[in-house]
């Protein structure tokens, strides 16, 4: 990258991070530090009349992102359209292909079409970044691309997705079920009219696969990822959960052994006492493990129009610095596909709370099911609940093979006595 | 920055952290990402004979790491010597002079002279980089250098020595006194044979005037710090504080208001649930509060061989990435000292421990004291100690200036009822 005293940057997407952006380079354009000035020479989006927190008249307008990204008015190429297909895609691959640098919040597109990217950048000298499509604010992409380099990361575990986050932390708080919190949270624009994404997991599936692929150097394989949400989470969970020690986060995992990499999103108990618990609201948090540096956690905000403008800023800086990484830590030519672990051999611990008829020997048979499957319990709490039909029972296990738990649960599911289906969610091993 | 197939760099100083990168490049001579293979192919240190956990025998050997700075057989220099003066600053000018890229682990060197070392290294064309000197394996530096350069940081503040952190934690789990805890840790290794570096603040203060300079675009200006050890901390304060829900701290603090940057370093109460209260032991943490992402935060290893060492290959990768960034925000020419808030405007609040005879009319008195020069109490504990002469009493005050906090004190101090002088602590304004 030639020194340059001017860097033109062409922005496609005018929603609230790319309108902070916009604000962000005119109150601060001499951001990039002793990189010159930086100048928005073009702008695209769906509707040139939206109304904006910032005014764009002054800018020249391209109804279409991919004449955009090719314009050669513009130095940086920024994609903030969001989504993992359509008009997105063609204009990042529209820069790529003309070896144009480009800055991305677009997690979907890198989780599922990363290496392919990648690839197409690398063979054209073309830069490619996405800190803003992960944590938002806070530099978790950053970390693990440049920071970790001297260490071999193992695990990567955190709270990625602030809406499943601020609605899991509102219910415990209220004491309100998940859909009452989900409409408030939709009023206040906290969730999504469609809050698919948010709170089935999927967006946390994103941002998990990108980041195990630069813990672990393969290509990010997003449909590898095991996604499960918060819409099955019931505020019963979340009191007997606390009584016993632990809050329900949504806690997405990435790791590494001899056997293949995990990557998993799902609900899961985690200490009261443990930083992922204590990262309320809309906080995103994260650990990194390396073998040689053990634990680095990091917090902050993980989404929101400055945050994340802020991080794709930090992008165009780094392309100004001209610093030639490899988008995902290996030349994308050599990047493997994730090879999954074998379920099989998986273990782990479970909390598991069954409705029962408050009749004698339930208890008994219920221990029995356990016993039998080959399962110890760490925790047992029997509640009554008023007025509710039957009685809670809750138990956590020690670690045992999770095909062994499934048995477990497949056994008590058969008992006479109980009232519906056991309600069974991991314990973080974090 | 040329591509090239092997890097080869020269490490002076082959301590814990030198001995650590060895084994790291040799183990992984391929850790950075895309660059080729890293060589070590110089060393110098001040014993030859030295018995270390890695061979040197076959790496050729430079008794001056001048000549060993300077040698045309090594592309980068890593400087591990330690210390702001002699050999390791010699070596580190001579390397920048010639253009070579230089990456360093000494906070010392760099909050002393990194101004002129800055300005020497881009004038020559020279990379400058020095993550392992604040936070070990923790990446203080990048976050600040890099990550937040889309937004103005306001503050940061944090826990920079792994060594006090240790001894406090120490003192409050045991119930024993500082000298006990701090000869324990000598024999441990945990504290130099002379500690005074760690437990004046010293080291600290070197590492917050690196963090503040990066934060704020301005020249490192070490004596500017204000600097307060933890050899003054009792055990009876880190009690009473506990009492109070707080818990005691070498705290570190950079921040910026209109009226210029103060820089400290002094023992500090934080709240008990607050992340910094629950960093324990020898971790390191570090919040980063910028104007628009608001806070960040980051917490692990501040110390040990392999983490700082992996910061050190970090480094040594960001070198072969070529990336250009001035070294302190803004281009050394440009760089200005910092100019200290004017302290007389500062405000803060104090918890202040007095030692009284059991008499009537103690208690008036100090309220008194404190009312007079104007200071407003926030809570009130007075506790009687088993065989101890006289009882303590201990309160915390609400936000005052820091004028009127030493008015307060003073006239405390001259009260009869008074049998030893009043120990004042900050309360951390975090």
């Amino acid at each position: 990258m030639k020194k340059k005293d001017v860097w033109r940057i062409g922005v496609a997407g005018l929603g609230t991070v790319g309108a902070g952006l916009l604000e962000l380079v005119s109150r601060r354009p001499h951001f990039a530090p002793g990189g010159g000035l930086v100048s928005v020479t073009g702008v695209s989006a769906r509707n040139r009349a939206a109304k904006r927190s910032v005014d764009i008249a002054a800018i020249p307008w391209f109804d279409n992102p991919v004449d955009l990204a090719r314009s050669t008015d513009n130095d940086i190429f920024v994609e903030l359209i969001g989504g993992s297909e359509g008009p997105a895609k063609a204009a990042v691959e529209a820069a790529l292909a003309m070896g144009k640098p480009v800055v991305t919040a677009n997690k979907a597109l890198i989780a599922c079409h990363g290496a392919k990217l990648a690839a197409l950048a690398e063979a054209n000298g073309a830069t490619l970044l996405f800190e803003a499509a992960v944590m938002g604010g806070t530099p978790a992409v950053k970390m693990l691309r440049e920071a970790m380099v001297g260490d071999e990361v193992e695990l990567v575990a955190g709270i990625l997705n602030g809406t499943c986050n601020y609605i899991l932390s509102e219910m415990e708080a209220s004491g309100r079920d998940f859909r009452d919190v989900l409409a408030d949270a939709q009023r206040l624009g906290y969730a999504e009219a469609d809050p698919t994404t948010d709170i089935g997991g999927f967006d946390a599936g994103h941002k998990i696969t990108i980041l195990a692929a630069l813990a672990f150097g393969c290509a990010p394989t997003y449909p590898a990822a095991e996604v499960e949400g918060i819409d099955q989470v019931e505020l019963l969970d979340i009191r007997l959960a606390k009584d016993l020690g632990y809050r329900i986060k949504l806690v997405a995992t990435a790791s590494r052994s001899a056997g293949g990499v995990s990557v998993r999103v799902h609900p899961a108990l985690t200490p009261l006492d443990h930083p992922l618990a204590r990262a309320g609201g809309a906080l995103n948090a994260l650990f990194i493990e390396g073998r040689t540096i053990g634990r680095i956690f990091i917090q902050g905000p993980g989404a929101g129009a400055g945050p994340t403008a802020a991080a794709v800023a930090a992008d165009i800086a780094d392309v100004i610095s001209g610093a030639v990484r490899p988008v995902f830590q290996a030349p994308a030519t050599t990047l493997e596909p994730f090879i999954p672990i074998d379920q099989s051999r998986a273990t782990g611990r479970a909390y598991i709370r069954l409705l029962v008829k408050d009749e004698p020997g339930v208890i008994a048979a219920v221990s029995e099911s356990l016993a039998d499957a080959g399962v110890s319990i760490d925790s047992f709490l029997q509640k009554s609940v008023e007025g509710a039909d039957g009685v809670p029972i809750v138990l956590t296990t020690h670690t045992a093979p999770e095909a062994v738990l499934s048995e477990a649960v497949r056994r008590m599911s058969a008992l006479p006595a109980l009232l519906a289906p056991p309600r069974v969610i991991r314990i973080a091993r974090i």
